[in-house]
């Protein structure tokens, strides 16, 4: 028989109706000399009823070899309930059984399906098919559809023409290390996956395609966390002829509509811009979480008026304050703090509680002489209680900006309804990096300087300025994006300033240097992380929950095993040897 | 200034605005005193005027400085034209520049840039930007994206899930050679690329997704010609519970629903079915194009009776009949068909040509007595040329198909404005393979066998057939598709019947059969190549044509010189030696 429809979509409007429904069965419970069937499909849930007056022997028999899981094939008459179960949305009907005939059987699953889940995660990827009937699972991947559907329609709507770029593409050292993939025919050499499309989508500009995007495969051979997989999913877009504030107005429309199509928000435009000094000054972070206050206050030149060390001598003195959290924090609590700070830099964490107008703990000794104009500044009230960090500027705004976090979500104080996007502008071009002992990009070595700060690439690297945006949404970087540069001159500078020699700027990068050559237009664009929007859509904490099949913390994936071991003969047609 | 709109779409009713326009000088000419500029941007080309006796001493050094494929910025008053232009959808008007600015120059182009091309392969993909700044390409990637959309849309409100599955995977050995990823975590490990992803999206139906779908990159690492490339497009979907009928049914609205939004053209369904015999012998094809006749007739009865032992002796003997090529076709000519003919395993090539009702040519002395039989059998008129080949039956069908669709070529029998698309259905499950010696998948060894066949799994796998179809469009196989297997057993016994040993099959495909532990639903599904469905709406022969960044026949971009070297700290840190 055919289906007539979906078990979780049958309505009261069908009573009477008979209709041929297939799924799984979530459960069986006899009852009364009835047997009630759960019956699951991808829209939910509905009853059915084998009675065993009406029913004939062999569907009852088949009634009574039903466990859960098992894949059935059920016609019956859609009945009203007696009893109607307001928690499902086919509560108000269920159907008498006719005919019942079982596709598949199937063991007792390693978990039970259901929503509440009590299983690793590596049980769960393992099985993940299982994983995913769960109806929550199922709704993050409907959810991920439609943000994509909302996204395509709007792009469309706009004229953008969507563009697939390679996969095997050219490895590339700037960034994050790629993954490669051995070339057969070429010996030795290597095709990598792509880090993001970058490159290619600035050519499609001087190709002048004008409007490019593309929802894409990137990946980064990294070590893994939360909102990290080795291969993410990017709304990527780049546009000719625009300049920095047109794109963001795009993206903000964009943004706005997967909103409105997928949560039903209507979200305020445009949306805030915060310089990134602004953002690490006050936020401690270069993507702020404005979903709450706790700003970070700079008292340098009140607390160098205390006789405490190791406030007058420190470069910079910074304070953030936790609302009425003086009782909730023990000093063993802020101990914990303190070892957390300093897995950010700092040496040490100084702290008072205010109560009753009174500083106490260890420093408020230091404190009388500045302590009405500290509790001024602070606009402390009963029960507060502050954390100072004296240290570099970078590392106290740092070290306070993670405590801001930690202690927000210890004290409850973000509102999880709440969708706080800005966007973060005039960031530096390069960032310090230690490890390297050398100036980086800050996002890539194709982003424009800004016109005032460009004569810096021969000068002070620290101070060049560049044209680019990074949208943040609650706290995490949403993407990112920047105005290109397309002369050939000011790219070779840039290249020089990151330190490469012409001669490896060439081999890296010469396609694209001799690319401006022929009439590259100016352009710019963006790219979106689409699995940590939808994730935050969702209301989840790791982009595993909206992709279907993800790896583990080890880059495996505990279905297929993959990565695995491959055939000598394999081996041998690319040329390869393992070992050192 | 912000750009007002697109050079190529400013019509008659903008006369008298002022608009603002950025786009590439495609030719400059200086005529009568004034300067005249074809400027060109996405949407088409319009003509800009420069007169000495209006233009500002600074607008009118500009434009003498201008040369081909400078990008320029424009402010002007649309005028109509004095002489329209009827080629250009721009012909009506034309805009007089006020303003006029450089935004970036251009060295002379490495060929010019224009629909008729002179310039070879590699050099098109070295310099692909410029390819690609030609109006047909663009086009070609308009339509790609055009057809895209239609898919989604059809698949979308048909509610369709676009799910996502992952790039690297696990290496299976069955089917083409695998891109390999080498691991970095897992020493000596690999991801591959997939191939398709087969099994994923039956596992997806396993965790009752029930209509998924996804426009996905694919990947061989096979040897390359014009429809293949080392990573390809697949339109991929799967359902649960529906049969093969219904998946065609909507496979088929899919269709039409691509030829109506991006060529206007409406369908007539359902699409033809044609068994795989029927293809075979009358096509000599399992791809057959249906859009000239020229059937491929078996004669051996007929032939038999005449004193001709390549024929008498043969298993048998069949001809195609090219109506009225007797004069086209010399005797040079048919010596290079005979050649053709060998590349498909045929001995020899037999000709006759029917003139004035007399049969001439080499064997035309073996034939009178079966001369009216034959002529009346292949319904021969004047002026035909007959050939014959003389084989094992797949030979004769395989060198006859081949033979046939090249004639229709040369004679030019095909109507390039027809889309022929058709069913193959009742496909052998195996076919011989030369190469391994033994049987191997028609098409992939998740395919559900027919009830009536299934038992030939332990029996002749030649007698097993599947429930498999192909969708044919004018002599490409545009896709395929197939009931699976979603019981064990018959999954057990399908890769048994491949020569896996247990021991095997679990390695490589435990975890599908694990998953069928638990209530497998019945599914089945297709994939069509996107590449190949658009090159043929495109009127191309080569799918290069609609890859926006494809790879020469060495699997190399000639553009980014990928695959590329890769240093030996990439190559330390994978644990990798290059070498025997």
């Amino acid at each position: 028989m055919k289906r007539t429809g979906y078990a979780g979509a049958v309505r009261s409007e069908q009573i009477g109706q008979t209709i041929t429904l297939k799924g799984w069965v979530a459960r069986r419970r006899d009852l009364g000399g009835l047997i009630f069937i759960d019956l699951r499909d991808r829209e939910g849930i509905m009853q059915l009823v084998v009675n065993p007056e009406l029913a004939s022997k062999e569907v009852l028999a088949t009634a009574e070899s039903l466990r859960s899981e098992f894949v059935i094939e059920v016609t019956g008459t859609v009945l009203a309930r007696a009893q109607a179960n307001d928690k499902l949305a086919t509560g108000q009907v269920e159907l008498e059984v006719t005919d019942l005939t079982v596709l598949n059987v199937a063991k007792t699953t390693p978990f039970e399906i259901k929503d509440d889940l009590e299983a690793s995660d590596d049980t769960r990827m393992r099985y993940r098919y299982l994983d995913l009937r769960r109806p929550e699972m199922l709704s993050n991947f409907k959810l991920r559809h439609n943000v994509i559907k909302a996204i395509r329609h709007y792009l469309d709507d706009l004229d953008f023409i969507d563009v697939e770029t390679p996969i095997l593409t050219k490895s590339t050292p700037e960034g994050a290390r790629d993954y490669l993939v051995p070339s057969r025919i070429s010996e030795g050499h290597f095709y990598a996956l792509p880090q993001s499309p970058q490159i290619i989508k600035q050519l499609l500009m001087n190709a002048g395609f004008d409007r490019y995007y593309q929802i894409v495969k990137c990946f980064r051979d990294e070590d893994l966390r939360g909102d990290r997989q080795p291969e993410f999913t990017q709304v990527d877009l780049e546009t000719s002829f625009l300049d920095e504030q047109e794109i963001q107005d795009l993206t903000e429309g964009l943004i706005a509509k997967v909103m409105k199509e997928t949560k039903n928000i209507d979200v305020t435009l445009p949306f805030p811009r915060m310089t990134y000094d602004d953002a690490m000054n006050q936020y401690g972070s270069d993507k702020p979480d404005t979903r709450f206050e706790m700003l970070l206050t700079d008292v340098s030149t009140i607390v160098k008026k205390a006789d405490f060390k190791v406030f007058s001598e420190a470069p910079v003195v910074k304070a953030i304050v936790a609302k009425n959290a003086a009782d909730a924090y023990s000093r063993k609590d802020i101990d914990k703090l303190t070892d957390y700070a300093k897995q950010f830099g700092a040496k040490g964490l100084a702290w008072v509680k205010f109560v009753g107008h009174e500083f106490s703990g260890p420093i408020a000794k230091f404190l009388p002489e500045i302590a009405d104009e500290l509790a001024d500044t602070l606009a402390l009230t009963d029960k507060d209680l502050v954390l100072f960090v004296a240290d570099e500027l970078d590392v106290a705004n740092a070290t306070l900006g993670a405590l801001r976090s930690r202690i927000a979500k210890e004290q409850d104080l973000i509102d999880q309804n709440q969708f706080n996007f800005l966007w973060v502008i005039d960031w530096p071009m390069f960032e310090w990096s230690e490890e390297e002992g050398r100036y980086t990009s800050a996002h890539h070595p194709f982003t424009l300087p800004t016109t005032e700060s460009a004569h810096e690439l021969e000068g002070d690297l620290a101070k060049v300025r560049a044209v680019a945006y990074d949208i943040v949404l609650n706290g995490y970087e949403l993407g990112g994006g920047s105005l290109r540069i397309n002369h050939k001159d000011l790219q070779e500078r840039m290249l020089k300033a990151l330190g490469f020699t012409a001669e490896a700027a060439n081999d890296q990068f010469g396609f694209l240097l001799e690319a401006m050559d022929y009439g590259f237009p100016p352009h710019g664009g963006l790219a979106l992380g689409l699995d940590r929007f939808v994730m935050l859509l969702a209301g989840k904490d790791n982009i595993r929950e909206v992709i279907a099949f993800p790896k583990n913390n080890k880059a495996t994936d505990p279905m297929t095993q993959a990565p695995s071991l491959v055939s000598d003969q394999q081996l041998t047609e690319l040329n390869l040897k393992i070992g050192k």
